[in-house]
């Protein structure tokens, strides 16, 4: 069988590692795919960086339209990121009926559902895999692997930035700001590093994995996103002395509260028992943690960034569509995991009506009678204790308690949070972060 | 669509369990397959158990070859375990032109290569993701997920039942005729434990990912392989204190000594570093370690046996075979993930040839000199050494000399053990257990 033709849309560190990865091994990828995968034609902004390369044998052009347009390329590989220009590249390609093999969450989050209804209507294949997890073939395990199962929630170490500096943070006692002038000058965050550290990146990643894992639509907007720019180092410390790591977890999960389907869609600093295997998911690693009702508990775990890990996905999604590409297209895997017709309108649940455990810290002047006062202000909000820690930082006659909730709803936290901080001995704000035992 | 007819040989555990998610999840699973799948009809020892599983509506029957002969059934489910009965079921459903779908490690590790060799010559797929690490979509991960690399080497703890105990010894400070007892009486091993704790359960799965892994034929015959029977509580107790768990793994790997390729295909006791996150995985779960050139490390955990999590496996093949069916033969996934013209004939290594760093416990009369005589024999055999750690167990005027050395080629260390042996102060056999870093 002759070679399938791709063009890559950008060549950047992503690019360069599919394009070598796909020369390195081609001999092993022939063996498996049964056909070979040439790219053919690149786009790139930096013409004599891309010749560099791609050597000869493979067109250098200016225009990304002019790959997305031409009638040879097969599938089309989108690199570029961002949102705009590559959402017009992609739909352009679907348009012309060419297969798009795509890493980008930021784009599927936000516009997955016009250009999986477009490839849908058009009967191309837009294949994922990348976006999420790098090499972690994380979405053909929720996608085709737990296929059998009614899946109830997903958990995910998917930002390997921020994952990266909490690891940081707690080996060395060190606090946000310092770690992330590490992170940047290591190269392991960004020179802006927003959308990683306050929680953008996992949010249009765990948007990606609810739509496959429940068969819902992409609803990135509903997502709640909060990063850990705010966190605190002796938050990190007090959570360990109890037996907790704090990781910037992307959650979410299948409920039915009063009778009423909802998905919870949440990415938030996260208390997890140190004993739990995703725990001790260190450094810049990721680990998503599927619950699901025949399998019970599964993780998958690896690299979520880098050339390589991501260009394992690109090619090994090439390599599907590949596979797919003779195939009606009703008996392909369906994009999102269930068939078009038959995706399920679930909203996502608003923040308050979340149930979750929770870690606060009430820093308070060290008086008499105020843990009564404490916790009877929960006691009266129906919030039961777990555990307690008291501490005195060290400075002034200042005590901090720390207190483990039992599982509540976040709108009788709060709420109870409003009274403690009315409290004559209480000083500033509660620090509250959310606890998931994920037992 | 119509649905898909299935026919089950056999209906214990497993076959149960694929019934009754099956039942429960149908909605969910047409949802995803685009059809139905319907259990049509049951091959059973004891029918009236089984018409109490399965209950009307579907055809219970005494002869599976009754199933396999039937011309309405599609894809033929073999969860009767076994080798020989196993074996002609499967070849005669596949000469019925019948797609295959089974749960057995051990048919498939002894005759894999003339039942996928049969298939091919059909046209039909026989899938096993239900023989290796139950739910956990491992087959899945390395056939398809990891196509774009040349896999290196592939570790994995994939049995439960003697994780379980080697869980318990360390925990509990126990022997193994004890923690084994306590697992019979828990359901953790069965009344004859030997494939498990011998080893060879593990064996069959680690052939098989060898297989899917470097695209080699099923080489179980040459595999080797070491339970955990012999293994004492003391050495669980020393590795700790190094900062090492003992697991049983399944290891192989391709490598290249003196310009000879070959695969490394054993299952034995192994340290671990404690820091690994793979040494953390307790109790009956499973976890295989996967390293490729691409994608660098990836894990995969989850429940390996029991009966919702196999029948999870099971249906997801089911779901695979009932989209492929339709499929021209050449685009499907090869059944040992490179294409029949293609895999290559690569030779397992003898253990003798193969390369790790060893654990050493010798017991000595605890007399001047000794620990120069020691580490003599070791230097002359070039072996250097990474820990030693001395300890009196109590008894008598003996002491325990434990050595962890680098990295050396097996023949070297048992040539050092033999004269280590022949020392005067060396009383009974040096104990040895393989170590690797997996770093």
């Amino acid at each position: 069988m002759k070679p399938i033709k791709a063009g890559l849309l950008g060549i950047g560190t992503v690019g360069a590692g599919t394009f070598q990865v796909l020369q390195r091994n081609q001999e092993e990828i022939r063996r498996r795919a049964g056909r070979g995968i040439e790219v053919t034609m690149v786009a790139a902004r930096n013409l004599e960086r891309a010749r560099a390369v791609v050597g000869a044998g493979c067109e250098v052009v200016a225009d990304p339209f002019a790959v997305v347009n031409h009638p040879e390329i097969d599938i089309v590989v989108e690199l570029i990121g961002g949102y705009e220009l590559a959402r017009e590249l992609v739909l352009q390609a679907i348009a012309n009926g060419k297969h798009v093999v795509t890493a980008n969450k930021a784009l599927l989050a936000l516009h997955g559902n016009e250009i999986f209804a477009a490839a849908h209507a058009k009967g191309v294949m837009v294949a994922f895999e990348a976006a999420v997890a790098g090499g972690v073939p994380i979405i053909k395990a929720l996608r085709e692997g737990l296929s059998a199962n009614r899946i109830e929630s997903v958990a995910g170490i998917i930002n390997g930035t921020t994952n990266f500096i909490l690891s940081e943070m707690r080996d060395k006692g060190l606090d946000f700001a310092t770690v992330l002038k590490q992170a940047q000058e290591l190269g392991y965050a960004e020179a802006d590093p927003t959308f990683d550290i306050e929680g953008v990146d996992a949010a249009h990643k765990l948007t990606i994995m609810a739509a496959i894992a429940f068969g819902i639509p992409m609803q990135f907007g509903s997502a709640h996103i909060e990063g850990i720019s705010q966190l605190q180092a002796i938050d990190i410390r007090y959570a360990e002395q109890l037996g907790y790591r704090i990781k910037l977890l992307g959650i979410t999960r299948r409920t039915v509260v009063d009778g009423e389907e909802g998905i919870e869609l949440r990415v938030h600093p996260t208390l997890i028992p140190s004993a739990r295997l995703i725990a001790n998911v260190e450094g810049a690693m990721n680990a998503v943690l599927v619950q699901a009702d025949a399998v019970g508990t599964s993780m998958y775990y690896g690299k979520g960034a880098g050339a390589e890990p991501t260009a394992s996905a690109v090619i090994a999604d090439l390599i599907d569509v590949t596979r797919s590409a003779t195939v009606d297209p009703y008996s392909r895997v369906p994009h999102l995991a269930f068939h078009p017709t038959e995706l399920a309108d679930v909203p996502v649940r608003p923040m308050e009506e979340i149930s979750t455990s929770y870690y606060l810290r009430v820093t308070v002047q060290d008086q008499l009678g105020v843990m009564a006062d404490l916790t009877r202000i929960l006691a009266d909000a129906g919030i039961s204790i777990d555990a307690v820690l008291q501490k005195e930082p060290g400075e002034k006659a200042r005590t901090d308690i720390v207190i483990i909730t039992h599982q509540t709803r976040e709108k009788f936290v709060d709420a109870a949070i409003g009274k403690i901080e009315q409290l004559p001995a209480t000083e500033g704000k509660v620090v509250r972060i959310r606890l998931e035992s994920l037992g």
